[in-house]
């Protein structure tokens, strides 16, 4: 195979002016035509998939990947749906904020721009070929796309959608590439490639988040774990703080913004644990209890230091009783991921001062963990959450894809 | 020597945590009792300084190296001075913006915090000691300074001053951290240290930025260097473009913000070289011309390819007249350095254009690109300008040094 991945990343550079000035409702078009290949070779995307399925059965991967890479007509139809949610969304690039005159005369103002080049290397997930590739092109962005050998056929069958479209507007079919080459190597020379790529977002387990960060030589943004933590405060609504350990704990159990530790002030722990209890008896929740909380799980396990830093991603979950609201802040500085956090309280300075000294990406006064993502918060579909500060922190809209240059408007002034 | 940079960086990681929940007012108070400290201090500083020049003229370190190392009275009282400029700069942490009310009755916000630990690689300036020591102060960042070993007696002296003011206020000395070892390997492991620094950000020549950015494991903040180009349009007023010229090459040359490419419209040729030729002989510019310009400068030099990459930081400049509008935006995409670019116009629409689809860090249009710093873009003082995209681009003042997290407000929602 001939493919080379440093001269598609130079004309995914060249290919990022193209994108990056195209006007927002020729982006929208684009996407439109995007969703509508999808439904319209529907058939020759379920073939591909077959084949990828079949390698899977071969290849006795374990029925999670498995469900993970299958496309149906449903899933398909969901996938066109969510690029048609972009084309909603407003478009990030062009605005200039916040024009100042300077005493100079002068005026200084910044305008929203795009990155220029994304790379997102990911696993069998084939709905991350469209999802991020219609993200980056609503912010202007070029976009490398290098997912998983094991979707490899799925992933074309979904880029030759994205090409179509392309060229039916006559643009670049360089602003999209899918790395058909699966080779590590190819992955290995990409992550060097500085020049022409600006941002790589790794998607995926913690091993290949792990890998990528540790040799990229582009910059990289991480989404490691969530140990999500929520605080029941001496002050709780104890009510309300069952209907979100609940809903935190067991609605979905395999996403990153489910709770994985429960913290519970010492002074509400003889009223607010046998709530819990009785709960987590009914929804079958495994417990790791700590010394003061043990009596109250009839089945818990002593809870090991391992626990306090566990993602359990299941129906497990640690528990913990503090002295005081500064101990639960402790806890979760030295155990908690910097992703979500909850405090569950009606004492307005409690509220106000977790939500002041937490300093993780997501933090929360009463509201479910479970409302920690793009959608819920307002920024519509995301491309990662970002665990670490950099840039970007929390869950990434498309506004996370661009960055600001500074604007001047002058009328012929000079620095005395 | 037992110091250890882990150790360091680990307790500076602790620190962080008060110096960023450290109200407004009483990190004024510490950056004002920093520069009584400098002033107090002066003789003990300037005997440091005395050692450094004296190893410096037995290295026989060049002119402009011992230039840059040396103190006097009278820059110890800009230094002071500086930090009192950053007193009165707003601070960044804290505020809270743009708080949406979600259809699920949360209420979502954006609230601005410090990143951390930032670590500031630098050379022979001891005055980086002190200017990034109050910048990420006043942003509530712990900060790790590692100089070079030419400056050390200085910036041990210097942060003598700081340990002091942190002292009188009861603050964990590890707020700041002036590394006493200016071992290549202290350095190196710094480089390697991710899980207690945030950011680095080297200040210096291109080899040290290019050393840290091909070595650091931690993310950096790079300024290459700044070819910035004055473009003067076919619609230029050429008074005002003669003036803009003669500023952005001459006011100062060593800068990174001064001009060093001048590109010509080729209606506008004939008339403007001439000018720009009669101001080029008077101000001693030596000229590097393309074919087409090089008659109307007697002694200039024919352009070669390495002089559209120059960054002379000199009296002499790269000429080049351009067929139109659109040629002199792909020079600046091709040579450009993603600084500072300038065009001069009185065309509305070619000044909108320009804006709009040039992505260096800094656009202007009528302005000169001595503007190009923090102070007269209104930043207040500045760390540093990123001519990278991630995080920040361009002049980077104290918000530059914080990033936000997510704040929700719920009252019991749970997500359905």
């Amino acid at each position: 195979m001939t493919f080379s991945i440093a001269k598609s990343a130079k004309a995914a550079r060249l290919a990022s002016r193209t994108i990056a000035t195209l006007d927002s409702q020729k982006k929208n078009q684009l996407l439109l035509e995007i969703a509508a290949q999808i439904e319209r070779q529907s058939d020759t995307i379920l073939l591909a998939n077959s084949r990828d399925l079949q390698s899977a059965q071969q290849d006795q991967l374990d029925d999670s990947m498995q469900d993970r890479l299958k496309l149906t007509p449903q899933r398909l139809e969901q996938i066109a749906d969510a690029v048609r949610q972009i084309v909603q969304q407003p478009d990030p690039v062009g605005a200039i904020s916040d024009v100042q005159p300077r005493p100079s005369g002068i005026r200084v103002g910044k305008m929203r721009i795009p990155l220029g080049v994304i790379a997102m290397i990911y696993e069998a997930r084939p709905n991350v070929t469209i999802d991020a590739a219609a993200l980056c092109l609503k912010a202007g962005n070029a976009v490398i796309l290098r997912g998983g050998k094991e979707a490899i056929h799925s992933n074309l069958a979904l880029a030759s959608c994205i090409h179509r479209a392309l060229e039916k507007f006559n643009l670049d079919p360089a602003i999209v590439t899918v790395v058909p080459d699966t080779d590590r190597a190819v992955m290995n020379e990409l992550m060097t490639l500085h020049q022409d790529i600006d941002l790589i977002i790794p998607r995926g387990g913690e091993g290949l988040i792990r890998f990528v960060t540790e040799n990229s030589r582009i910059p990289v943004i991480q989404h490691f774990k969530g140990v999500c933590h929520l605080y029941v405060d001496a002050q709780a609504d104890l009510n309300k703080a069952l209907a979100l350990l609940t809903n935190g704990k067991t609605q979905r159990t395999s996403v990153c913004n489910s709770l994985e530790t429960l913290l519970v002030h010492q002074s509400v722990a003889q009223q607010f644990l046998p709530m819990a209890a009785t709960m987590f008896a009914k929804k079958q929740v495994k417990v790791h209890a700590c010394e003061k909380s043990i009596e109250y799980f009839p089945q818990a396990l002593a809870a090991t230091y391992a626990d306090w830093h566990a993602e359990y991603l299941a129906l497990e979950i640690a528990v913990r009783v503090v002295n005081d609201f500064n101990q639960a802040i402790e806890h979760i500085e030295l155990y908690g991921s910097g992703h979500t956090e909850v405090i569950v309280t009606q004492d307005y300075s409690a509220a106000n001062e977790f939500i002041r000294v937490v300093d993780s990406a997501v933090v929360m006064a009463n509201a479910s963990s479970r409302f920690s993502d793009g959608g819920e918060l307002g920024l519509g579909a995301e491309i990662g959450i970002s665990t670490s500060k950099l840039h970007a922190y929390g869950p990434m809209g498309a506004q996370s894809l661009t960055t600001e240059k500074f604007v001047v408007y002058g009328d012929g002034e000079i620095r005395q």
